[in-house]
């Protein structure tokens, strides 16, 4: 198998240094009110100015970490402290919950129900604490990730529609997203809360949530780990399963655990096998693990975040085991994503295509899709490739 | 313009008598539990057991008004005790309030954050106890529909994920199924509540949610019917929109108000010349009033109900005006609907098809589609071609 390394990272780099960043600096900022716009239709030009949590803190996370591991540019600092000065005063309610959106002056649009929120915004104060130097920002991503563990039980508080007693569910979404952020911690965290919360993202993803027959991860299992079979308990999101693997293989890296690695390269090669579209190609959005029809009527739709994080978990995959598996499939998604995925005539990439790969909304940014997956893939993947080609 | 009604008639008769409801008759009971089972593949099989409060109580009112309207089948009669009997057994908290979904034994699983349970409820006990005349079967929807009145200004209650002050949005569904309901109910009703009651659904949905420019029904507006630039804002919801048209068509034909109809039926025309699709025909189930990325990543898939609702609407409406383009669009929309919705190989409809036609989910039923529009819609074009005939 022959990969055309440093070329390869040379693409990636370039996507991120001449496209993807330039459409957000030049497109995003609200010189008026602070923060970002994220709604960006197809040109860049503001659609709708409504200001996501997750979007505004994944943005400040985005060009601190690009200040912090690629370049002391001090432009990216600027746009980095332009968002994090806006969440600073307007993102937190009473009890330093994190809303789930604010308008575009930074008045409170939807409340904390949505735990998410907080974990990015601690990403967010923590690469921008290591890029500014601020303290309060430390002081703020540390205060959020206490939160978020004091949370973690009940993370949707008062807005959790489940009755108690009949059918209890736990999701995987949030120890993935503690994998990663635990990581991104480390340096603020006291070595033994770090160690735990490590090994109990392990222990929760791998001990909880994988389906040991198929090598799949569910997205939703009862507090046991069993499975349950509903629409929750059944649903597959490929996507998911195959980003916190990343995450999981960083943290066996870290920890020199070649068993895990294998164990989490096993289900991202298994994941691909059963949601990737043999007929038009691509990754399907959702399915269910019996072949029932999903909930989700997007399931088969294919998603730029989907394909950048699967870019990502097959190199670091292949750096970590040289399975040859990992790079034919590398090769085979990267040709998909950079098929279908970038607008040239217009700059950065589409979001969301239809099964056949077409265009379904022509934005750049939305509600969802913000400064964040394409060029954290971009700049993961380079940095993979580079480490490949030496 | 030559409309063969007579045919129709029986074209519409038959599937409903001969496909539809003997599908739900053999495959929906629950003789274990009670119930119905509403998640139904493609051949009728059972996917999913649990049980969802609007398609229990659609299914209840469905049988209901068949025994009631169209044959005194006591087969019909037992079904929709089946389905009562279960629901005023499980069905409400302490409060009377109706819950979202229970498993198959019926203990609950999703609290009454939807006032849309309540609503189908009232609806399904106020047809069940004209066809039983059970006494407690009508106490159970008046006291529902005052409940629902009561609980109007904040339906969704704590579960509001809404911080209060900052946008206030109301919304197209609750005056419009209000507006039906309240027809549905008359006959229990002190008649100074139901004049009052039609009366606000007329003043709210022509007087709040109207957008008088381009003749369309806004799905959500500022409590002073005022237009808000943001996604909610923007939605155009087509399937709504005309549906409630036809609700608010039995409201004017009651009240001999022939200005209203006249209103009504040129929203149904603005509605379908803006949501028909150009390119693969087929009405859209999603749009963005300003032409802006819609939110709902499924905008542009054909949905059952909206084709269904868009037929009984334009019958009603050509009835009532004589407008030969209520004809017209009548037939086009006949000619996809029946092109593209049922399945004679294994009966009943399919409800969800891509842009293109083509079946996207091959259920029959599921957690949103049961036993409801198909028949309703099927029955009420029956009656409305029937009319015309004479």
């Amino acid at each position: 198998m022959d990969l055309q390394a440093k070329e390869l990272a040379g693409q990636y780099q370039n996507a991120l240094l001449y496209d993807v960043i330039p459409f957000w600096e030049q497109h995003s900022l609200d010189t008026t009110h602070g923060g970002y716009f994220t709604c960006l239709d197809r040109d860049g030009s503001v659609f709708d100015t409504d200001k996501f949590i997750w979007l505004q803190a994944r943005q400040v996370w985005m060009f601190s970490m690009l200040y912090n591991r690629l370049e002391k540019r001090s432009r990216w600092l600027e746009i980095a402290a332009h968002g994090a000065d806006f969440l600073r005063q307007h993102g937190r309610d009473e009890h330093g919950d994190w809303y789930f959106s604010l308008n575009r002056q930074g008045q409170p649009l939807v409340q904390p129900y949505n735990i998410f929120s907080d974990c990015f915004a601690a990403m967010a104060f923590s690469q921008y604490a290591l890029a500014s130097g601020d303290e309060k920002a430390r002081e703020i991503a540390h205060q959020t990730y206490l939160n978020i563990l004091q949370r973690k039980q009940n993370p949707k508080g008062r807005y959790n529609k489940a009755v108690p007693g009949t059918r209890s569910l736990i999701s995987l979404a949030l120890p993935m997203i503690l994998a990663n952020l635990s990581m991104e911690l480390e340096w603020m965290l006291d070595a033994s809360l770090f160690n735990q919360a490590i090994d109990t993202c392990l222990h929760e993803v791998f001990g909880l949530f994988l389906d040991r027959e198929r090598m799949l991860l569910r997205e939703q299992v009862a507090p046991d780990g069993s499975f349950v079979d509903c629409f929750d308990g059944r649903l597959i999101n490929p996507g998911h399963g195959i980003e916190a693997m990343w995450f999981i293989l960083d943290i066996a890296e870290r920890k020199h655990d070649q068993a895990t690695i294998q164990k989490a390269v096993d289900v991202i090669l298994h994941t691909l096998e059963i949601s990737w579209d043999a007929e038009f190609a691509g990754i399907f959005y959702f399915m269910d693990v019996q072949g029932r029809p999903p909930q989700q009527l997007e399931w088969d739709q294919k998603l730029w975040w989907v394909h950048m994080e699967t870019l990502v978990a097959l190199l670091k995959g292949y750096r970590l085991t040289s399975m040859p598996e990992c790079l034919s499939w590398f090769e085979r998604v990267h040709h998909y994503t950079w098929n279908h995925f970038p607008d040239p005539e217009c700059g950065e990439w589409y979001g969301y295509l239809n099964r056949a790969g077409e265009v379904l909304l022509p934005l750049k940014g939305g509600k969802w899709k913000g400064c964040f997956h394409v060029p954290r893939g971009l700049y993961l993947c380079m940095r993979e490739l580079e480490k490949l080609a030496e």
